[in-house]
C-alpha cells in the first residue's frame, strides 16, 4: 500500500494510491495526522484502509497536490551519517567533516534533522535560508518505524519496520562544519523534503536490490543500491534500540551515497533555479525545485 | 505560575502550584498534554488557569506524584554543548570531546536529546541501559519556548520564552565519544530527567543571577549562575531561529557548568545507588536516584 496525504480543493485528505487514483480514507481536521495514526494502529489500520478501496471516494492522482506523507512527524528525523563507503571517503576528504578522525565509521554515526524543515514533493527548497550559500543535497532511503521498539536484535529488526519513503537530507555544508554537531546544518527550514508516498514494507521485497538515484537538473549525480550500505537497516535499528526507544512513525534516513556537491573540487553547490530529483525503486520520485 | 503534571490515585492530572497546594486544572485523557496545550494557547491559557484558582479542586502537593511537567514533548530536546568556559575546558581535556578542535566554541554547538528518555522527579535513571558504564550527569537550565519562532533577533528573543525548567542532560560518555555525533550518547532511555515544574518567565526576573547547583549524594559538584553562560539565552534563540524554526513547547537545555564526572582524573561516573540533585533558583529541586 502506498500511503499519501494531499490537498484537494484546499482541504487536507489522506489515503492510498490505487492505479491512477487516490482512495480517500480520511479528511477533516485530523487528516494531517491520519497516516501517522494509521501507522500507530498497526496492521489493523492498513487492513481497515484496504477494506475501503471499494466504497470510499476516489480522486484522480493527477488532480491532487501531494503533501509530505506525514505532515506532522512524531519528532525530528533520525539520520545516519557516512553510511556508504564512497560517500564516507568523499565527505572526509572535503574538509567539511567535523565528525572525527575516521574516514569510515566503525559504529553508526547518528544525528537528527529538524521536523520543522519538512516539505512535500514539488515544494521549493528556499536557498535564502542558508546565509552561507553552501547548499547540498543527499538522496536517502527513509525507514518508517511501525511499533515502539527497544532492545531489538538484528534478527527481529525488520518486524518493526512499517515501510519506506524517500528523504532528501538537504544540508548547509558550512553550517554543518561550523557548528561541529550537525543539528543546525541539517535543520534549516525547507531542508527536509520527504515523499511522495510511504510504501508499506511488503512493497519492497528485495531491499538489497533497491536502487537510489539522484539527478540535479536532469544529470545523474548519485546511483547506489541498498546492498552498498555500510550499516544495513537491521544493524541501524539494533544500534538505535540498544540504548534508546523508537516510536511508531519515526523516520530513519539511512545515509547518502557518493555524488553530493562537496564530492567535487571545487564543490558544486545548489542554487536558485536548480532542481533535485531522487528516485528509489517502488518509492516513486521526489523532486523539489530550489528557489 | 508553576505548572505541573502529576499522578493522583493513578490518574494523570495537570495544574499549578499555589502555596502548599496544587490547583487541578485538567484531568482525563488529555491531561498529559494539558501543559503543552496551555503553552501553545499563549497568554490566554495562563490567564484561564489563573482564573481557576478560586473554584477548581485543590490537592495537597505532598499527596501527588509529580510527572515530567510535559509528559509528551513536542519533539526531542534541543541542547547546547560546551556553553560554560570552565566546562568547555574540562570536557575538551577529558578525551571524550568528539566535537572538534576548539576548546571554547565560537558559535553554539547544538545537538538533540531523545524525548523517549524523559522521566520525572524521583524516577530512577537506569544504569543498566548504558553497557559502557560511563554514566555522567549535566545539570542545566531548560528554556521553554512559548510561540513559533523563526528569524528572531537577540533583542526580541525573550518575547518567545514561555518559561523555565530544570533538565538533567544525562550522558553515556563512552557512547558520546564513540558515535562522534552525540544523539546516541545523550539519548538513552531514562537519561532525560526534567522537572519538577515549569515556571513562567515572570517568576524569573533576574536571569543572570539565577543559580544552578548540582549535588551527587549530597556533595556539591556544580555551582554557577546564568551570567557564566558563554552564549546567553537571546543569542541561543537568535542562532536557532536564524535558519530554523522553534515550536511552542520546545525545550532548549542551555548547557552545563564545570564539575561533571569526566572533569575528574580518573572520571567519577555515576553508579547504582547514587542520587543526583539539581537545584535552580525559583525552579525547585530535581532529584533522581540511579538504579
Amino acid at each position: 500500500m502506498k500511503l499519501v496525504t494531499f490537498l484537494h480543493r484546499d482541504t487536507v485528505k489522506a489515503g492510498f494510491i490505487d492505479g491512477e487514483d487516490v482512495v480517500v480514507c480520511a479528511e477533516g481536521p485530523s487528516a494531517d495526522t491520519a497516516v501517522l495514526d494509521l501507522i500507530a494502529s498497526g496492521d489493523e489500520g492498513v487492513s481497515r484502509w484496504n477494506g475501503m478501496a471499494g466504497s470510499a471516494d476516489r480522486l484522480p492522482l493527477k488532480d491532487v497536490r501531494l503533501l509530505p506523507p506525514m505532515p506532522r512527524l512524531v519528532r525530528d528525523v533520525i539520520c545516519v551519517g557516512k553510511n556508504y563507503h564512497a560517500h564516507a571517503k568523499e565527505f572526509h576528504n572535503s574538509g567539511f567533516d567535523s565528525s572525527g578522525k575516521e574516514e569510515t565509521p566503525t559504529v553508526p554515526v547518528i544525528f537528527t534533522k529538524a521536523m520543522t524543515g519538512l516539505i512535500g514533493p514539488g515544494e521549493a527548497i528556499r536557498s535564502e535560508v542558508d546565509p552561507t550559500g553552501t547548499i547540498d543535497f543527499e538522496g536517502e532511503l527513509g525507514v518508517v518505524i511501525g511499533k515502539k521498539a527497544a532492545r531489538v536484535s538484528k534478527e527481529d529488526a525488520m518486524d518493526y519496520v512499517f515501510g519506506f519513503v524517500i528523504v532528501n537530507d538537504m544540508t548547509s555544508r558550512e553550517l554543518q562544519r561550523r557548528h561541529s554537531q550537525w543539528t543546525i546544518g541539517k535543520g534549516l527550514d525547507t531542508f527536509c523534503p520527504m515523499g511522495p508516498w510511504i510504501a508499506t514494507a511488503d512493497e519492497m521485497p528485495d531491499l538489497p536490490g533497491v536502487m537510489l538515484q539522484t539527478f540535479v537538473n536532469g544529470e545523474e549525480r548519485q546511483r547506489a543500491t541498498m546492498a552498498d550500505l555500510i550499516f544495513d537497516i537491521p544493524t541501524i535499528i539494533e544500534t538505535l534500540t540498544a540504548t534508546g526507544t523508537l516510536l511508531p512513525g519515526d523516520v530513519i534516513a539511512t545515509g547518502t551515497p557518493a555524488g553530493v556537491g562537496i564530492g567535487f573540487n571545487p564543490p558544486r553547490y545548489l542554487k536558485a533555479g536548480d532542481s533535485v530529483k531522487i528516485e528509489i525503486t517502488n518509492l516513486g520520485v521526489l523532486e523539489n525545485p530550489v528557489a
